[in-house]
């Protein structure tokens, strides 16, 4: 099977939206951008070891890929359009390219995020996506727009990524029903497309938590040259399990672990009824936990308390 | 060094395009498309051994990697806006970094085409290169538009990037100023931007030659329910060195060597008066090498002799 064939087996589909004018076939993929948007995109490369278990099911595998990428055009408040993969495979493994390819193109179908081009080559597994979206012009959510005073908002809940990496890792022992919710928190993250799209004009700044609150909240603080104080005693933590992990060790995940991909964004204090409206008429799951200060780095407290971290997110290369 | 620094040390730098909103630095990339254009993109992976030599210059490998990437916009016609770039290596090594990153920024500065965002993590060496770029909505050349009676053109010469990878792995021994023209060959191909906006409106179809003329016109002709013959005498080859290599084997390189990063394109018959007053008022280098039939598949002749060829071009996964 040559790459050729390998793509129209397992990658060519219909196109959805009216904006794709070419897809997957020609020399490059062809979309228009309506008026009065901006094209946003972004690109994220898996590795196995690092962004994926290599032994892990190849369609779940696809999902994480399309949903993890998808999660960056969240944090801008953009409109998932299409995107493209750059998919290196060790060989054409017809029944791993079937599922790979089902539960990318999937994830893709669910997110309306036509698949519109790439490239297939042989090598050491690695998997690039990158996904296009639209956003209003000037409506985009960045990260420099916090000012001191802002309410530091996230929404869903934090740490599960990381439990449910120690969980994949048998690190953990859980009940079955919590094996299962963590394997979904792990292989079906849900980019917040949704809440990215209602908070555009209401947040000064926003960013996925990719590496972890305390790292990304590090880069709006950075960006916009401001501090943060965070509460910890407002820090939403899911409580799938109870069982042997300390809640220390809980809320460090929640700071540090990473990989949840739910929105971190600031508010103006004087759009803090936009806010509260918003969160209660349309029950999004949002919580402030926090407020933006002139100070340089992020403090921590809980009760009054002040605390410390040195954890500071995953990074690569450390 | 972590992933951020070591973007802002080698990748992170001032954007030229007034329509790129948005360059390295934010959870995605922002761009304007200007009104009447579309927006085309393609991305292509690189990977030591298959693609490029492990071992060589690094910043001759990011020129490759860009220059690469970009012949695919100028088989659409297409002009340079933006690119970005999903790299993996195994490790910081900032030697290395510095010298492909400033090759890889030297070649974007060149065609016009920003760096605008990318993923860095740590893997097996692997280069994805996404461009972007704009053409008046209706006018991009795609594969699937070639008519019987139309003629074949290339511009530049074949095989030469198939003499070039064969220079450089030492097979064939040449002078130093033919192993330097062969090693800017392989390391700086000319992506054919500007003829590719040259023959908007004038070409039916058109490719690039990256697989090789059988390979890539096979595509044309697929896309477009034709065939094609070939008259070989008229295959423009280059010829920087004489010696040992028989023509017989340069025939070849040309019709399959692949690498060469020319355009291949079909012209219909009506049109022929303005392919010929751009072929001889802008001293383009084009050469017309045969005719689009309605028999399936390619047909080669010499002075009128038919000729058979197995060779299709190179293909991953056979």
């Amino acid at each position: 099977m040559d790459e050729f064939t390998l793509i129209d087996r397992y990658f060519k589909h219909e196109c959805h939206s009216a904006n794709v004018s070419i897809g997957i076939g020609d020399d490059c993929a062809l979309v228009n951008t309506p008026d009065g948007y901006e094209l946003a995109f972004s690109i994220d490369t898996l590795i196995p070891g690092v962004h994926f278990f290599a032994q892990g099911d190849p369609a779940l595998i696809g999902q994480r890929a399309m949903r993890v990428a998808l999660s960056d055009l969240a944090a801008m408040g953009a409109e998932p359009l299409c995107c493209t993969l750059a998919l290196v495979i060790p060989r054409a493994d017809e029944l791993w390219l079937k599922s790979f390819s089902s539960g990318l193109l999937e994830a893709a179908r669910c997110f309306q995020c036509d698949l519109v081009g790439g490239d297939t080559v042989k090598g050491p597994l690695t998997i690039s996506v990158q996904v296009h979206g639209f956003v209003p012009k000037g409506q985009a959510l960045t990260r420099d727009g916090a000012g001191v005073g802002d309410m530091v908002c996230v929404t869903g809940s934090l740490g599960d990524g990381a439990a449910a990496l120690r969980v994949l890792k048998g690190d953990i022992n859980v009940s079955s029903a919590a094996f299962a919710y963590f394997t979904d928190c792990y292989y079906l993250p849900e980019p917040r497309i949704d809440i990215g799209k209602k908070i555009r004009g209401l947040a000064s700044a926003a960013i996925d938590i990719s590496d972890g609150l305390l790292a990304d909240l590090g880069h709006i603080c950075r960006a916009s040259g401001v501090g943060a104080t965070l509460d910890l005693s407002n820090l939403p933590i899911s409580s799938p399990f109870a069982g042997d992990v300390s809640n220390e060790e809980r809320v460090s995940w929640a700071l540090s672990g990473g990989d949840d991909y739910q929105l971190c964004f600031t508010v103006p204090e004087n759009r803090s009824r936009s806010l509260f409206q918003l969160i209660n008429a349309r029950k999004c799951d949002i919580t402030v936990i926090g407020r933006i200060v002139g100070e340089q780095g992020i403090h921590c407290q809980k009760s009054g308390e002040s605390l410390t971290s040195s954890n500071v997110g995953y990074r690569h290369f450390d």
